[in-house]
């Protein structure tokens, strides 16, 4: 029986000066990318960090809604000067940014009508459409315009919020992945690992990682597919050239 | 006295299906940035993070060397199948992949004749004419292609090479910044933090972002230009604001 497999893919767009500074280190691309690749069977397939600059904002967001069935932006939707994502967003599909009446009544009630000042009413104005992503732990809502989802840089808020997108998402087909952690080198087995990658090219992604661990050096070979019948075969091959070369398996 | 300001910038291609699956956590973008910034004077303006496949590569190696006076590309300069940045930047730039004689010397020199297999020679493979980084941890060197820095993914070893790119690049004018942690939230103090940025657009740039620290909400501003004596007023009217609201200033 073979299922149709689906593919699904997304890029993410980081926006903030924080990050290309170094000053903040990035959590959100590893958070989201595990998110989306395990529970939605969606594969990102690409990153982009950019300033909080409209220009970059509007030309990217442009491109990676064109060329991804989705996008995901972090950062820029709070209530500061350099929250401008929201607007941005208006700009590049050409929609009015305007306040989304329920995102506004949520953030009322939150603050109370007295301490609603106009810092907080700027996080209720969104590209006109927009959908909300809730958001359980400070309110203001996320939102999500044409393909674009645009969530918050606050890796915990963030992370709070991400089951609230899974209702506008469509699933791929899941994704399986196996690691196996060996005591050797990448050259000792490089060659055979093209070979094997090239017999299973359609269907199993390999990744080989060079890892430190207690002094010893390792190689992570990471195995990814559609296919848990072909990533079964893959990694048969894999535990045959392991054995041939006598390579000490680490459990982890 | 005016000094003249030079602005250098760069952006970071991030080469691997690693991070993009959410399995390993990037660290290289905050380590680049910070040292090009401090050590350099460079700003990076943008990141990219892509798999491991040729065109791709290619495709973002043209648009980037071309919109920005330097680029850092890690990952993907190993012993192993999915190792292909040297030979898509040699596509790229439509020169030659071939042995570069002196790497090639390296690393039979490290690895001794006797073990130096295929896979290590094909680490002394890049585009013709590139110049070596040299790597003090694991001898294989990065290498600059034109204005393409290609250093390895594996933290440890990129941070290890950083200063060997020193000799290849133009250093930018020093970029001061200074951080202000402030015990308020955003929206209190967002029309005047906006004002200010306003007053100062052309040579400082104002980042505004919350924190959480022992169950408190915070904001820390970040203030950052080419001009000291700009980021010290900017700083002064930061203060009277934050005396102004009655803000208390966290010390770390």
């Amino acid at each position: 029986m073979n299922k149709k497999i689906k593919k699904v893919n997304a890029a993410i767009l980081i926006i903030g000066n924080e990050i290309l500074s170094g000053r903040t280190q990035d959590k959100n691309i590893a958070f989201l990318s595990k998110w989306l690749n395990s529970k939605c069977g969606i594969s990102v397939n690409e990153v982009r960090v950019i300033p909080d600059i409209e220009k970059k904002i509007v030309s990217n967001i442009l491109n990676l809604s064109k060329n991804y069935k989705y996008v995901f932006t972090t950062g820029g939707i709070g209530p500061t000067h350099d929250d401008i994502t929201a607007q941005s967003i208006s700009k590049a599909f050409k929609v009015k940014y305007e306040y989304h009446h329920e995102a506004y009544k949520i953030l009322e009630k939150y603050y109370g009508k007295k301490k609603f000042n106009d810092g907080r009413k700027k996080m209720a104005k969104m590209p006109r459409g927009s959908k909300l992503i809730y958001n359980p732990s400070s309110a203001a809502p996320g939102f999500v315009t044409k393909n674009v989802f645009s969530l918050p840089g606050v890796p915990s808020i963030l992370n709070s919020m991400i089951e609230n997108c899974k209702r506008y998402l469509i699933k791929g087909s899941k994704i399986y992945s196996k690691t196996i952690n060996l005591y050797t080198v990448e050259s000792n087995i490089a060659k055979q690992l093209g070979m094997i990658q090239n017999k299973y090219k359609k269907y199993v992604e390999i990744g080989s990682y060079p890892f430190f661990r207690l002094g010893k050096i390792g190689v992570s070979i990471v195995t990814r597919s559609n296919s848990i019948s072909k990533l079964k075969s893959v990694n048969k091959d894999l535990i045959k050239l392991i054995k041939l070369k006598k390579i000490k398996i680490l459990k982890i």
